[in-house]
């Protein structure tokens, strides 16, 4: 336990360090760090490590060689580069009166959309009505800047982790995950992960799978007029096929009584038709479309199987069309290949996590069962070390207008300092680091 | 009517012609002139024009002026330039035995597609069991390069057209017809023009009219995983809009009765989904899907009413959607905007072809209805003269492994130049220009 004295000058270094959390927050956002695209976010977020004497370990993860991790997916095509951008600012302490802990976030965000759309341009972040606005706000760079922000905390309080603590910011997250696999190969470990994406404060209990899957479908191209015949339209085809993939959402949801603890949610299991590109012509018909899917599946199932599954869903549908038949349509994996995980053997943690929150909040967190992924798998299914997902409240996540609560944020960044200290252990600052 | 003995010389000389008129045909086929993208398919046209001594007239046609002519489409977005490259080689005459005639056609084609689904190269072209393939062997730079092989064929049977004639090479036939619509501006007029498009030796009669709509349709994005609700796919909503405006065609077919000649023929009225692009995250429920359609028409129906039905169509689509009743599709027009045309007024120069091809082909040649559009409505409709449309057999054309039919592309250059001879009238060459 810490000693309240500590707690109040903890959080009280929250507050006073917060309008310079939010800058750096907001000076990331002017960012476009589109995933495969992080390093001139990670410059920010390295030299903001830097200024707090953390230890920079910066490094350009080969492609290839995460690719022979069992906990990678493989590259998203158009949007992986050859390497990946790692940057994890440590604490390194031969003491070791607590235990060691990784804080982990993405620098990734997704692409803004139409940007006629926003209320605010998505890269120029700006605080209204007690929210940040911009893309990445929520999900997840205030996460990022807050893990920096609470052992900032520490040391304003006059104390540093008893344990080693290392800090991840990770590329890659949106798309393959490969960037905290790239950290652990490294070398990476700990007793525990936290990962700060903005689950609400809630703490996530169980994170379902994700596929990316894509299909590229054939037509029949002919003069639209139809005066050679009508041909076959790629476009048709590709929506019989998509159709045919979206129809196992609603069997497959109607296992989850077989998937606790997803059981208790109405729809674990998503598949979204995410992008559809056919034709080239308007006056022909179309030849070709493809369409990339985004497939949850339950935790436990195997990855393998399910592409397999999907795939023999693909070759009935071919198999039932005189065209497709014929011309069989390709599926492809690129992107998410993230299995389902539920957090287990973390009985500790999760209870000071519930701790920590509930002394900074009044109230017990709530428990979190989402059909989304996030690299706490990654900890979990490959690490050997569990990893708890808890962080602030976010809205339109992935839509325009992303916004973070700042006053959620803020006491998430408090709950993170507490949990530090209390996870990790503290001891006096040595030398002044700041 | 021409002497037998003039005949069997054009003939003849059509044949003696034959391989350099492939030779030609080939190289027009190696530059890929899509749409637009006309000018060194144009260098090569001019160029034989030059070498024939035709009086070669090439300008650059700005689209501004031509958009205010009322036979001119919008420009096609992404596809139109700025300017409109376009080529004709006359042969003036003061003497007016005969009649003056425009031989008509365009040098554009549509993309490949999947360029790995064609058996050889799509600009590659290749002779192969009587059939020249390559995109364009039919539509049509075959029919542009036979024009001047009949040409040719007069001159080397030792006469020249005693009337006026305009050999066209014309650009964005397969997108606007704003090609031909600046030849009309530039002050090009005749008796009568022939489009030797490929109709299989066929002469169209009536041809439908088109149009190129294009829908910009908004979603409501949200995060795949479906945790913050589950949005609007602009993707399904784009498809809604595509479904409503494909169930006019057989609505409009079933008005065949009322459009003859068009109410004996099985589909007239054709309405392709001919391109497709929405989303741009996998795991983001598609926030925007744009579509553009090919909408067939019956000839006499206004333009401007059928863009305000479709308009309505998609109207009362969005109306009845939740989400789209407060986010509304944009209709957008680009490229064609194309009257549907019935040949009139033409009994002489349709009597005379039909003798032309029967001196030929041994046979009268059939009657075509076409649910497709051409370059003829231009001057049928706003030039105040019939246009006649008759080519060589092709195949797969707008698909892969397009081909021209020698045989029968021999035979049309043979009927085309008596044609010439017999319409235009003949007189003796002054000067050997070859």
């Amino acid at each position: 336990m810490l000693d309240e004295h500590l707690i109040e000058k903890i959080c009280s270094a929250v507050e006073d360090g917060y309008d310079e959390q939010l800058r750096l927050t907001a000076e990331t956002i002017r960012v476009p760090s589109l995933s495969g695209r992080e390093s001139a976010a990670q410059d920010i977020v390295s030299a903001a490590m830097a200024d707090l004497g953390l230890e920079v370990d910066r490094w350009q993860a080969e492609l290839e060689s995460v690719l022979g991790h069992p906990g990678s997916s493989p590259p998203a095509q158009g949007i992986s580069g050859d390497r990946l951008d790692c940057v994890v600012g440590s604490v390194s302490t031969e003491r070791s009166e607590g235990r060691s802990l990784i804080l982990n976030g993405h620098i990734d965000v997704v692409p803004p959309g139409d940007i006629g759309r926003w209320s605010t341009p998505p890269y120029e972040p700006v605080e209204r009505d007690g929210w940040l606005y911009g893309r990445g706000s929520a999900d997840m760079k205030s996460g990022v800047i807050a893990c920096l922000g609470a052992y900032r905390a520490l040391l304003a309080a006059g104390v540093q982790p008893a344990s080693p603590l290392h800090i991840e910011s990770v590329a890659e997250e949106e798309c393959t995950g490969n960037g905290t696999v790239a950290c652990l190969m490294r070398g990476y470990q700990a007793d525990l992960a936290v990962i700060p994406e903005p689950s609400g404060e809630q703490i996530v209990r169980a994170q379902a799978g994700v596929l990316w899957l894509h299909v590229d479908v054939p037509g029949d191209p002919q003069h639209a007029s139809g005066s050679a015949g009508f041909g076959s339209s790629a476009v048709d085809n590709a929506l019989l096929i998509a159709d045919g993939i979206r129809a196992l959402q609603p069997e497959w949801n109607a296992l989850k009584g077989e998937h606790a603890p997803f059981d208790s949610i109405e729809n674990p299991i998503n598949i979204n038709l995410g992008m559809i590109s056919g034709g080239d012509w308007v006056s022909s018909v179309p030849s070709q479309c493809a369409i990339s899917l985004r497939v949850g599946l339950f935790p436990g199932w195997s990855l393998e199987d399910t592409v397999a599954q999907i795939r023999r869903r693909v070759e009935d549908i071919a198999e039932a069309n005189d065209f497709l038949a014929e011309h069989r349509p390709v599926l492809r994996e690129g992107g998410f290949k993230a299995r389902g995980y539920v957090v287990t053997d973390a009985e500790e943690p999760w209870n000071l996590l519930i701790d920590c929150h509930r002394a900074i909040a009044g109230a017990a967190p709530e428990e979190l069962l989402t059909p989304a992924t996030s690299d706490a798998r990654t900890f979990g299914l490959y690490g050997g070390f569990p990893a708890l997902v808890y962080g602030a409240r976010g809205r339109n996540i992935h839509s325009f207008d992303e916004a973070v609560d700042l006053d959620s944020l803020k006491r998430v960044t408090k709950v993170l300092a507490l949990f530090i200290a209390r996870w990790c252990g503290v001891r006096g600052i040595e030398r002044r680091q700041m």
